[in-house]
């Protein structure tokens, strides 16, 4: 390469076409996907990726689109893209060394998923779809829907990952038909099972590789700790260094579903801002790295360059493994972490907001979830720090509280119609209590 | 107060004297011990704690004293302290102004719990006895027990709350004995009921109301959201602002069980740096506050002078809900984290270090406990960051890997007789496939 | 505008062509160089910019360039942009948004200029040209003449300024021609007055306004008080919001010299990373702001995502007013800061860098240059904290020191033809003293 | 030493007794003021230090001892210490484990000298003397002087140095005599020769040594690059290590002058918050290290405990060369600075302070003073970040300016009487010149 030559794009995307009729996209995880390109080590790429659905979701004012949106056909995925020299049991380095909006996209959307389409963290509660669309102005982002709130990105990708082999591929399809078979009666989904239906093997593959991998392609939802995968690591960003497990020849890597930002925990599912974008990265190869490691899922490096906030700027929200019921659980880390969002949700409702702007909020602005104890039986606690600097109004417990105009975020036609309740009333026991005993 | 004023010590711990016997301490959660002090509002005093098994851990080479520790006298506190004008419903927000070790007892330690007594996160993998002793030289600690290693403190308390009322105490009961009832052949123990021996409702108790006490008290083990208490929050540290429901006039709050660092998660149960130490702190009132603010949980701001490294000077380890034999989880989050635990020691072990060390290191360097994604079904994700920095060596992934003399930490007598494994080998097997796959 | 529209851009740069024949384009600050596009507040837009010299500089081995590079012909900035409403007494607040290098234009460089042609704050010790190109990779970058050291970009405009009024402009050539008067002996250069010679005033001034323009223009180099300028602040990065007080009527904003990264000083004159790139910015009006804040210099917040190192891992120097030659100086601050500059140099040569390679870096590396004391008679002392975390060796003091190829900086031709000495070897008097001392 | 015992403190005070009768302090650097202790190296000592003018100021609202303050009575250092195995050329690396006020006297104070008696970096414009007390709480301080602020202490010694030789002192003596020699007309002092009065050369000094060191002996008033010494430097503070040269035998370490707080440039002189207090400190040996480092000066490596602030939150101000007269100087960078500190005064004066308020905040607030720019020809470019978060109250340019009552800080009985100003008015000639333009 001549000095000063430009970074070659490898991957481009059209966002006039549908996804699934170009190249270098593809929606399964499978060994027999062939590669769209062979990257040197050491050399930077460009590459373009969709947003998740490859464009179902429109910058608009109604959630029609997210109520309806056909998860069959989502995590359009950039490659795979071979990387020279890699051989199972190789550790391969991606260098993600930018990732940035197109240009000619300059917008993203977070989506709550009707629970039953899809759901998310909190579908118990907020089970009807909702939407906010995000613009973007450099580093920064804000949202009509969501008034009052303006952040830095901390953006990634959620999506990062390197071909199973046939038997890792096996293992996980295996293991994932077992909890369908242990959970027979289960009120939601328990695992997504290979599903033929709209499976996109890549412009490369001819009819035989595509049937096979229709057939037994992993599906993209879950991260897996074999490959990485639909990780959601926030913090996975601008200059971070992840390490990838490798399991075939040439690693072939995946990327997509970019996120210009993301809460800890993606809680509304389809819960970062989603976005069509371009991620440069660099990768390399540590010959024999996964037993040097004794690798058994990714680690990464973060970058140098995280939106940065003091730590005191972090309002704090404790939750426990006790519900909403009063019900105690045991040790139950996700039951603690869904009651710690529900308490910042009941806190910022107080400002105007309502319950599915705060959802979207917590999806999508860059929330510090954390593990605070996980060993005081029965309770497990967990925290959320909320960046008091992404409101420009001032939301601690000591300032004066004006309730303002925070307008709505997009709801579906017919669900406004049959005017569900955006807030879900939560008894609060303790006030309750309180109450009672005072004689207030 | 004439200008410049020392800071009144309202209690003092006499370390060469049994805890229980002293004033200003006790050991359960009851609306009935009595306040052994009432404090004005917006004043600060300082309040020496006593480490939490009230001295039977000593500064020595054997964990002799973690294996047999009695865990029925634990968690003696300091208070209760009645705070002037607090009544149920309003919101007590207490400064912690500053956590200090005793001049008089530089050092503390870390103890994983034999699986017998105690126990801890990882006790299946590591069921025996085990203690790092760390000294205090300022703002640093180091251990004898974990050479190479040394780091500045997140100082905090580890347990803070008000008094439950009757109400709240009589739910606390019920709720915790319902989950023992629920699980008849659980092989570890699920909850804490109240339990009459040793327990010491202060010194200003009478016969009757210690009975009351022994019968109906709230064990200190978990922390519970009606009152905080043993949250183990590694960031409620030096500047912080807790804010706190009330339930019974004068809020009563106790503090103690002080720890110079912890890492997220407290994995190994006793997980921080146990020490004996003054906290200094000061109280005010928000009249009303639980209303106001819609609280059902406690909430805090952190303080300004965490240890502060870059962000990308944490290595970060991920862990799924897949467990170590295969097995799939669906979106449980405590089994994730327990495996991102398994793979940080997995890791560190190549630097000469066994098991049981680094179950203690993780238990005590402020290492990042964060939810990742909890929405990817059936995965959930969590991340570990470890922060390089506290290492006197080169751990990066690149980096040459020497092996040195790590030394060991305490472990039992009989113990260490028997010859027990102090590295607990799960198999690896993605390696397994991948040598099977590439006949290497 | 519709939703989601491209922001739009509006001045292009053409890299093939003169920048002086550019639209878009002008080298003065004075009041008649006619706005080349009104901006409307609140509106988000791209302005592209040519590195400070117009291209005079290309990515090669030699120096050449810069030993001989015009500097008449420099400071070509973008605009000048009117902004609507704006009115002399307000205050313009400019919200850069974001600042990239062209997608087209990978790369930048430092050069150290000649003591004949432009000289640095180090010429008395280093009088030769040299340069060092820099390769973007997203936001790293690294140099070929600068070996084990990458760092992330802290990217930023050098120059964003309002035009002066006429008042203002007389008040600027008045009195830096004062200086000029009174130091006639002077050795080197004590201000740049106005300069007919390669002036341009812009593709729309007409032919009186380019010769006024020419006759009274200010020159870009020095920032000034009144409007900012060239001020080469290193973290107005991406994020930031600039308050410039306004002047005349539009406030004609003009922006340019965008730097990649740069250290505090800008030590070596040219002494960032100097680039083509593509600032993204919005503007608003605080009406009457000027004495609403008191304002007599433009004021500014940084943005939230800079490059973040922990800060005990800046490796931190010490200088004071007293010279190399052991002169004392009665708190001159400026004399102290080139200490301070040396003495970094002295310390990292012994990782086989010379000495034009460090003052290189100190140019562009984010170094953070301290006033630290400026009252203690006769010393001032500054300090410089060296981010150790840019090299990929262990530069602190205890570390081993193994030297290694570092190659070179490019030089110019004939310098290397005569050989003159990349080392400035400046006397340690105190190891003298001591050697003499101790007999050593 | 056994397992956990106390650190031992090796140098006590007396509040209650004169600084000049106790062991263990001193005030001048001389090589034969004998070593009050010798310490191992890697141990950890308490050290207790009398603030620097050894208790003349005293906590009340009066600056009568600001104004009339004994300044040959100032400095009580504590030590020497002579360190084992130190020798010429060595480096002694100094670990400051911790720093803390002395709890019988948790207060400090920051004072303006007066321009006759010791003067400030402002002194031009605030002559008269004036004061502020703090009371700490923990980490934390605030003063009844400064309304509204708040703020966690970056605690460190103002002063730290090694003992020089017989000729370092020569060449001190030498060359500070010569810039008084050089200067004979100053309006103001140039430097502080050697004065015998109130000189305390220790209690271990015999007559003889008491009365060379008198004759000959340094003053502490400014740091200097051969030993460190009073560099007021403000984050040299908990954990941080110091490497400074050695030049006798034992390196004789001397300490004191410790801040609670300080901000960039320590600009009231008696800049920093001031206070009586405890270091505990740890050394050790870098055999031959002056010549392995090349060293002149001091360097150090802060500590990871910082006051941590987003780096958007600091509000910045430029200073710029140019003097508010309107005369120009040629990088001058002590001008910028002095300037840049009046543009936050005169921007603060808004919310209701008197200047001299201000002035007691940037000078022991955690201001971030910065040099810019200083190569752009005639103007040195300096910047002051101002941190917000100290505030209780929004200072952000767009918020809404509430003028409440700040009361005062202390002043002298006589000026009081005199009613001298508390606001120095200096002309705003911009706003001057655009009132007159735009005919407003």
């Amino acid at each position: 390469m001549a000095y000063g030559e430009p970074i070659p794009t490898i991957v481009s995307v059209d966002l006039d076409k549908p996804a699934f009729e170009q190249p270098g996209i593809h929606n399964r995880w499978h060994p027999d996907i062939p590669a769209c390109y062979t990257m040197e080590q050491n050399k930077p790429y460009k590459i373009e990726c969709f947003e998740w659905t490859g464009g179902q979701i429109k910058n608009n004012d109604s959630a029609d689109d997210i109520k309806y949106c056909d998860l069959t056909r989502i995590h359009y995925l950039s490659g795979p893209f071979a990387v020279e020299s890699a051989e199972p049991g190789d550790v391969l380095v991606v260098e993600i060394q930018d990732v940035q909006p197109l240009d000619r996209s300059p917008w993203g959307y977070c989506g709550v998923f009707a629970k039953e389409n899809g759901g998310g963290f909190l579908d118990k509660f907020y089970p009807k779809a909702a939407k906010a669309v995000f613009d973007f102005e450099g580093i920064h982002c804000s949202s009509r829907h969501l008034p009052g709130v303006r952040f830095a990105g901390l953006i990634h990708p959620g999506i990062i990952g390197t071909a199973p082999s046939a038997e890792v591929l096996e293992e996980w399809n295996s293991r994932e038909k077992q909890v369908v078979l242990d959970n027979p009666h289960s009120e939601f989904i328990v695992a997504n099972p290979p599903c033929i239906e709209n499976t996109f093997a890549g412009s490369l593959a001819d009819s035989d590789i595509a049937k096979k991998v229709a057939a037994e392609g992993a599906r993209t939802i879950p991260g897996r700790p074999e490959n990485g995968g639909n990780c959601d690591i926030k913090n996975l960003s601008r200059g971070s260094k992840v390490y990838l497990p490798v399991h075939v020849k040439g690693a072939n890597l995946s990327v997509g579903d970019l996120h210009f930002s993301q809460g800890d925990g993606e809680i509304s599912f389809c819960g970062a801002i989603e976005m069509n974008g371009c991620i440069t990265l660099k990768c390399s190869v540590i010959k024999g790295g996964m037993s040097k490691m004794n690798m058994k899922s990714p680690m990464y490096l973060p970058g140098p360059v995280e939106p940065h906030y003091g730590p005191n700027r972090y309002l704090t929200f404790e939750g426990f493994s006790v519900d909403e019921t009063g019900k105690q659980f045991c040790l139950d880390t996700t039951v603690a972490y869904r009651e710690t969002c529900l308490r910042v949700i009941e806190y910022l409702r107080r400002y105007g907001y309502n319950d599915y702007q705060i959802y979207l909020l917590l999806s999508t602005a860059p929330i510090q979830g954390h593990v605070a104890g996980i060993v005081d039986i029965p309770n497990s606690c967990t925290t959320i720090g909320l960046p008091m600097d992404i409101f420009d109004f001032d939301i601690s417990p000591e300032s004066e509280v004006v309730q303002k105009d925070m307008k709505s975020c997009a709801f579906a036609t017919d669900d406004l119609e049959k005017g569900f309740p955006v807030h879900h009333i939560i008894p609060n026991r303790l006030l309750e209590i309180i109450t009672k005993t005072s004689g207030a």
